[in-house]
């Protein structure tokens, strides 16, 4: 097996065996960019090293060795030289990109021999021993694990010591002195000298990057993203051309559109003499692009000439790295851009009337996930012109966002926990803050630019983020930002707005955005592609109005316990459920109908004759009885009981474990009259919108079912009583009745119940708690451990576990259509708007998904990129 | 279709078409048996009568007149004739016997002109009248239903206004009369004339014991004995002789052999001048058979001749009802004999040694379920040298027991479900008793024989029961009974023997049955023919050796957690729960260890070698934490906290659903220090056995697992730490590392859950709760109402539902065997211990089958059954 390839060799093997970045270099060689030479050791050599307890091996240095020599040959310079030394950075690069996560070193083979060849070749002393310091800080960072404060402590005394007020202003002597006390500080943390020999160095780099694969934030990343933990990463070895060699000398990113909006212009960032560490750590706030035209109009005009070749090359949108070496472009890194959602949308968009991707091209460049960012609220314009922005930022990644501010990462996640909406406020972020993150409604940070760690990650996120807003004034240690005089204190509100970079002291409502023609065009190639019919949940007629709004084709689970919680009827519920007998509760439950009647007229008139799938009542009785003594005293009067009659009834009614007790169609089986009384509220809503000439066809559906013959003793309960309204009313409508499959049981027997069921809908939520024996209201006590431990790779209630609980459903589909050719099949859990799960009911053959409203746009292009997937198989 | 066919026609059509009593009948006419002849409707008619909505049509009605002008044809007797009338008895029959549940109707055919045909016929106008009379009161009431009461009332009243003291002494005249007051009641009661004409008479009953195959006691008795649903019953139509008709006359029943023992000799019972109804309801208490021999010697030979033709024809023990009409025998039914376990034991081993059955039928001769009969307790002999019996009734069925007094089933029911043992005392016992049977410890009648209601039915059951124990007189009404002067009150103890028919006050401590050489004989027999092993639960040495005793050949399901409850170490599980810190825990891991490791070492010792199955901690940590306040007060001093502090802890302990919460190896994956203690105390334990000599291999099993990667993690960490005990003491034991399949996707991912596990264990308990969604400790709440209604055949937490949970073993037997051909496979739920569901386990391919230890014999025989079984097909 080959462990190493120089990038003339890579071009062609691709981004699972070399990583993206690897990947990238191999193919820029090959197309004839002037990249800066060096190899790729692969992500299999990753895994071996697992395998073989995380040490290099004797075969795989001689590999290293040999991929050396050749690079020396090719530089004409040579690792450890004292007049033309060899410098090279070592990164890590995954088959999927994960920016910032894993561990890159710059500048190795710099010791004390080499940095005076340095000194010499580049005739810039300062220069070389600036290198060196770096080197060092860097390489015991990263390498050896020695905190980096320790160093800029001793890089902030010397700057006090001689009122020196930036970096720069250290000369080439403090720059030799403080390489002195580095290499001291090296040796006292950690027992042994500075490494000297550059091949060592770079062995211990090797390690290094591979072993940050599974460094913790990279784990939570991955989990994040939904990255596999198994793709190991590439490491990247390659010579150093350097940004900071003078004025002429520079280093940025760019990319070939705008990534927030889409907009066709090159976008990018660059900093004068600096390394590319300056840009995306956000230390210093870098120029646009744009000025590099004024600054070297024809390295400007050649990086144009660059971006073009690379967009067309990848036929997408570019994320660029490149150095300047005295006047000379050299390109680091080529890979296709995060992006916004709207970004996404437009560049796809723009790309097909381009005539660059075809349709299907541009359905597939959209991630599913993000289109809720579309949906994420701005500000109310009303609220808003009553308020005066405080403070203005870079306008880092769009929405509106208004919560209490924390300051740090710990605090936003028990502030989430608390149900607090939190902004993060940071000097910067850094990976270390990437839960603190995903927490925060909304992130502010007072330095960095569009591509600083901030931008970068909320982007990704589709999380709301100003970044750059200098007006801030944090200290993070004591937990307040100054706005001029202006304290603001850790609880106090803040409203950012990241499509602007305005932010707001105090708290303003948001609303809805409104979507793009070009959103509208994207939604309808969606469409037209998809097989999968798309419905939502959706339990009032707000919602139902809100779900046609967003392309829903249906209600797929209408949950009739919502109707029962409102306050003019919720006393009537309790007395139905306190009762004694059939006739007291027939009384209250007569009362009830009315209510019920109402609701689902409402909800039938929205929905014009659009399938509606309605839930009987599912949750344990004991969820309506009255919690405080106050509401225990209203329905003791109303009963003409004693507040300790009410108590005991309520306690027979408890249960341990009410997941798995008295619910769904088993309270049909000990109370038929409860779901007699709701049906008949269904079919009389039907026949009154029939007579407005409305066509309602019911879906009515039983929950939790477990056998056939308890499904049919239910079934006989439902038709019964619609016959009588039937006779009653002289007029009929369709109906059909069908069942959750929610059970393992009911999937294990679907063959049986699908003989008697006009439809399934599979409740995936209560499926996953049963199959895996997780309790969603318990498990997050363990379920994080085993995320963390990387025992599970995803959260089985936020990705169906195909694996598991998707065996069940194609099970369940099988027998079902076999039992009954014509049976509708549906999908109803909270996966039901998750890409990955929608393209697995997709490959299941299921008829539709049905998920939350705002969902709805998610699991269409879900859907179609499903439909699309499988055409190009 | 047939529907109706006479006995003559009948041989050898079966019971499943016939019933039981339908056929015997027609096979006892086969082989030439003086039977009255009749005809039998078939239990697919059953069918077809629900289908046609319970009623008679015109089809069926057509071809009961046929058979019935073929009865009266042969019997020379004419329905309604008023000078030679036919009189017939109407019974139901079902597959398989259910005595006492469905209806009977005897002397149908009588009216008001054919009562006097029968008087001048049998020149006894009296016996005339008092058919009549019993006729109109069982027809109105079970045909009519109702109340019987009332018609005693009138009956009671004219003894009374006459000073009877017995029916016997009422007067032709008396009778006359009597019959016109039940027809005057029977107008009242249902609005119209009895029925005069004999062809509504029949057509009616026929119709009521159909409806009677589901009426509630049938359901209850179909339930408890595991008898299918969906068998209906038959109809048999039989002319009626009379035991009535003098002291020449007479009816009984009889045994060819002991049912309560097995010895060989006849037993039985009879009434002079008397119907089949006074013996079976024990109203009056009959004489033994032997007494037949004396009143009528030449009938009492013909009968002997007639069981042992009966019995050899069979092949088995017979129940066999005769009536003897003017000296004259008629055999009215045969069947095989009701037993105690002793007896079926016993007559199938005699069976065996007479040459009459093979060893596999002997096998299959006894009711496995009924085994642990056998191993009920009697009272202490020391005990019970100090108490004299206070009365002496029939030891109608076999076992001792002591409680309360309750009198009726109600109260029983309502003692036992507060954890009281009762002890139900009645006159006699009916069918509308029997859950009141079921759930008392012991049941003792004032009135009745060894084959009344009472007698029979706890037998069924393994019951104890004294019968006819006419020192008590029973006030049911008042709850009392008097011995004497002896007030016996509700709640009093009593403690009565069914063997011996001793009856004392008070409470007498009970103990372990000594078996029979003959049990042990049956017992090698089916240990020869099994393939599955049987193990035990058991937590406890004394568990173990108790196990042993009965025959187990290992442990399937040692629970750790058991001994964490005890008393000395409680406190240390406690303050490793409550610790803060890994460093708390592990100190007061440190002290369970030592616990732990002696248990272990006690346990091994006992099973000196065979296997034993330890699982780890399964049960959430809630479960171990102080519940009054005493118990935290001194959690609190010794961890140096306050009790708010303690309390705070415990509820963030506590869960929604702990059935799906933070259990099983969940613990392991978030405190990896727990498993790791208890590993190396088994370790540790199986290595000091080693030093002693014995051989001991730990089969250490992992509860809850639900993915192979989270075993794989548990795993890890239990072969780190038994690395660590090998090293440390410089020895190794072998081991193995399985684990409990009880979730449902551990069953769906048992491919690859069983390329790393050595072995899996079926959790069907919690298999059970998961497929069905039902919680064990709240699924009382509505699983009644499920059995009630007929949707369940049975409780699926008592009998393996093999159509859904079962499933899902198959799938992961097969799916295990694939992945791991050496796997070891077993079961340790309940119903490890129950026939239907160990024989599912045999069919399967299981290895063995862990019960409770009383339920080891059960299994033993069920999987000898099983064994032949699937030798005969």
């Amino acid at each position: 097996m080959k462990n190493v390839y120089s990038f003339k060799e890579g071009k062609g093997l691709g981004k699972a065996l070399l990583g993206g970045k690897g990947a990238n270099l191999a193919e820029m060689v090959g197309i004839g960019l002037n990249v800066p030479q060096g190899f790729t050791i692969t992500t299999k050599t990753c895994h071996l090293f697992y395998e073989k307890g995380q040490k290099l091996w004797d075969e795989l240095k001689q590999e290293v060795n040999e991929a050396l020599a050749n690079l020396e040959k090719e530089t004409g310079k040579k690792f450890g030289d004292p007049t033309n030394p060899l410098l090279v950075s070592v990164r890590s690069g995954a088959p999927v990109s994960m920016p910032g996560m894993m561990d890159t070193i710059l500048n190795l083979g710099l010791n004390d021999v080499s940095v005076q060849g340095l000194a010499t070749k580049t005739n810039n002393p300062r220069f070389a021993y600036d290198c060196y310091r770096r080197f060092i800080q860097m390489f015991s960072n990263v390498v050896m694990g020695v905190s980096s404060s320790k160093f800029e402590a001793i890089l902030d005394r010397v700057k006090e010591e001689k009122h020196y007020t930036t970096d720069l202003d250290l000369t080439e002597q403090d720059l030799k002195n403080i390489v002195v006390e580095f290499k001291e500080l090296y040796k006292k943390e950690l027992g042994e000298e500075f490494p000297q020999e550059p091949i060592q160095q770079l062995y211990l780099a090797i390690e290094a990057v591979f072993k940050s694969w599974n460094n913790p934030r990279a784990i939570v990343y991955r989990n994040l993203n939904d990255i596999p933990h198994n793709l190991g990463t590439a490491v990247n070895v390659q010579s150093m051309v350097f940004g900071n060699m003078g004025d002429k000398s520079g280093t940025g990113v760019a990319f070939t559109r705008n990534p927030a909006n889409g907009d066709k212009q090159f976008f990018g960032e660059y900093l004068i003499n600096a390394q590319g560490e300056d840009v995306v750590s956000g230390a210093r706030t870098p120029k646009p692009i744009a000025a590099l035209e004024q600054d070297q109009p024809e390295v400007y005009k050649e990086f144009v000439r660059i971006m073009q070749i690379l967009e067309d090359h990848y036929r997408d949108m570019q994320d660029i790295e490149f150095t300047i070496e005295e006047g000379k472009l050299f390109i680091l890194q080529t890979r296709s851009g995060k992006r916004t959602v709207t970004a996404a949308i437009n560049i796809a968009v723009d790309m097909v009337e381009e005539g660059k991707i075809s349709k299907e091209e541009a359905i597939l460049r959209v991630d599913a996930k993000q289109l809720d960012q579309l949906l994420h609220p701005s500000f109310d314009p009303k609220a808003l012109k009553e308020h005066k922005p405080l403070a203005k930022g870079l306008p880092a990644s769009p929405g509106a966002a208004s919560g209490r501010v924390y300051f740090t990462a710990e605090d936003v996640k028990a502030a989430k926990e608390q149900g607090v909406d939190a902004i993060l406020v940071r000097l910067e972020t850094s990976p270390e803050d990437i839960e603190g993150m995903i927490s925060a409604v909304g992130i502010l940070t007072s330095r960095g630019g569009m591509t600083s760690h901030a931008a970068v990650v909320a982007r990704g996120m589709g999380k709301c983020c100003v970044a750059g807003c200098s007006d801030f004034k944090v200290d993070e240690e004591n937990k307040v930002a100054y706005v001029g005089d202006l304290a603001i204190k850790e609880g106090d509100f803040l409203s950012i707005d990241g499509t602007t970079g305005n932010v707001y002291l105090g708290h303003i409502p948001t609303v809805d955005t409104i979507v793009s023609d070009k959103y509208a065009k994207f939604m309808s190639w969606v469409d037209e592609v998809r097989r999968l019919k798309v419905r939502a949940n959706a339990d009032t007629p707000k919602d139902a109005k809100q779900a046609l709004n967003l392309g829903a084709e249906g209600i797929g689970l209408c949950r009739t316990e919502h109707m029962f919680f409102a306050e003019d009827r919720i006393l009537e519920v309790r007395k139905m459920i306190l009762s004694n007998t059939v006739e007291e509760r027939q009384v209250a439950l007569d009362k009830i109908l009315g209510f019920q009647k109402q609701d689902f007229v409402d909800i039938f008139r929205v929905m014009q004759g659009l399938p509606v799938t309605v839930r009987l009542l599912d949750p344990p009785l004991h969820e309506f009885l009255p919690k405080t003594d106050a509401e225990m005293q209203v329905i003791a009067k109303e009963m003409n009981l004693t507040i300790e009659e009410i108590k005991r009834r309520a306690e027979s009614l408890e249960e341990f474990n009410p997941m798995l007790g008295h619910r769904g169609c088993r309270l049909a089986v000990t109370f038929p009259e409860i779901y007699a009384m709701q049906v008949r509220a269904i079919i009389l809503a039907a026949l009154e919108l029939k007579a407005e000439g409305i066509d309602v066809t019911p879906e009515i559906m039983i929950p939790l079912t477990v056998d056939k013959a308890e499904f049919t003793y239910v079934k006989n309960v439902l038709v019964k009583e619609i016959d009588a309204v039937f006779t009653e009313k002289g007029v009929t409508v369709p109906y059909t009745i069908g069942t959750m499959i929610e059970t393992p049981r009911g999937a294990l027997l679907a063959d049986e119940i699908g003989s008697v069921a006009d439809f399934f809908s599979f409740g995936t939520n209560d499926l996953t708690q049963m199959t895996y024996g997780f309790s969603r209201d318990d498990s997050h006590k363990f379920l994080d451990e085993y995320l963390a431990k990387g025992i599970f790779e995803k959260d089985p209630f936020q990705v169906l576990d195909q694996n598991g609980v998707g065996k069940l459903v194609e099970h369940a589909v099988k027998l079902g259509q076999v039992a009954n050719p014509n049976i509708k099949l549906g999908i109803c859990g909270e996966h039901g708007g998750e890409p990955n799960s929608v393209e697995f009911c997709h490959r299941t053959g299921l008829t539709y998904v049905s998920c939350s409203p705002f969902r709805v746009p998610i699991a269409r292009l879900a859907a179609a990129q499903a439909a699309v997937k499988e055409k190009l198989q």
